[in-house]
């Protein structure tokens, strides 16, 4: 099984600060092998990156930035709580929730902004089961949010 | 325990070709003793059998077999995951999500066309916990999306 | 670990009956140490008490008190399933959705009403992960819809 975090140094990435809670909740719970994280949003240092829905004030391009971006937090709340990307065994399931005003707008491909880059850190053997929608609304106007659930090492 | 593919065949139910992924994700993740499905779209042939939201270019007998016909590819897919839909003890939740425009539409009503479908072939004892709601719009242009988690032996 | 019992006694908190169900479900389905809810409703004796869209037909301050309706209902559910409320050892994630029409409302502020109750009762060592988004429409016409994954006792 390739290694995630020798993956994020050979993509050049490098993790922020994981995001704080807004509320009377943690960013991650871990339950037998399974981590359930917080929605992660498209933030950096606390304040949205984007704001907006899709196919309204933000293009499709922008969604899938937007989902790379919560990605990228979803990664740093990972690393955080487990010490190091390698613990995770498998991405159980991804949700990717985008605001949207009922338009028709290209959601898997909107989607795949946050699966490419699991996929790439953590390999198509991996890879996550997924679901998408589009909804009315997001915290703090935000564009993308994303559910995800890890498998880890015991 | 009823045996779920003895029951598929007295009800005359024959399973398609599972759906395939449209981007970087698999349709069904097994951790533990649970089996995640990708969300489940209404579609054949991998295209929409059903499109447009419900109460508005839809009625509700539509959408209610709109979520039959994804709880069919629920069950194709469970089975080409576990090689027979005899390996499931439960179903634990069922996520049916319908695309409205805020109409006032009876929810529980259209979520039956999967439940009951669920029931028919598990049985009473294997009847899941539920959550329903209605989305903005959903992948494709679809009426139904549904997650599914189902308990399977280990 | 805070004894929930008591912190409901502390609270001044009854439990009222539990919901049933408005179709072919159950209300909470164990798998394992983890007890998944069926979406819980701000409803009393089986009808609403809150009706409407929050941010259009309800303030954020009514929407709040809905969700915390609806997770007194979570808490009746999962003590009528497991006898005590003392065998739940985590809260492992909230999904607190809430039916809004693309308004730019408070979201964290009102899911709030359902985590700081639980956190009240469970104590912030129990606190979980949490899903916040705003929906179309949901079930009866309420405003907030709860989804609950609990860990308990083996």
């Amino acid at each position: 099984m390739v290694s995630a975090e020798s993956r994020l140094l050979e993509l050049d990435i490098r993790l922020p600060q994981p995001p704080h809670p807004f509320g009377a909740y943690v960013e991650a719970v871990r339950t037998g092998n399974l981590l359930f994280l917080t929605g992660m949003l498209p933030v950096e240092d606390q304040t949205p990156k984007y704001v907006g829905r899709i196919g309204k004030e933000l293009d499709e391009k922008l969604g899938r930035d937007a989902a790379h971006t919560a990605a990228i937090n979803a990664l740093a709340v990972a690393r955080q709580h487990l010490g190091s990307l390698d613990k995770v065994t498998r991405v159980v399931r991804l949700g990717i929730y985008m605001a949207t005003s009922g338009d028709n707008i290209d959601q898997p491909q909107v989607a795949d902004g946050a699966s490419e880059l699991f996929k790439a850190v953590f390999g198509v053997d991996r890879m996550s089961a997924r679901l998408v929608m589009g909804v009315a609304s997001l915290p703090l106007g935000v564009p993308i949010e994303l559910e995800v659930i890890l498998e880890v090492k015991a």
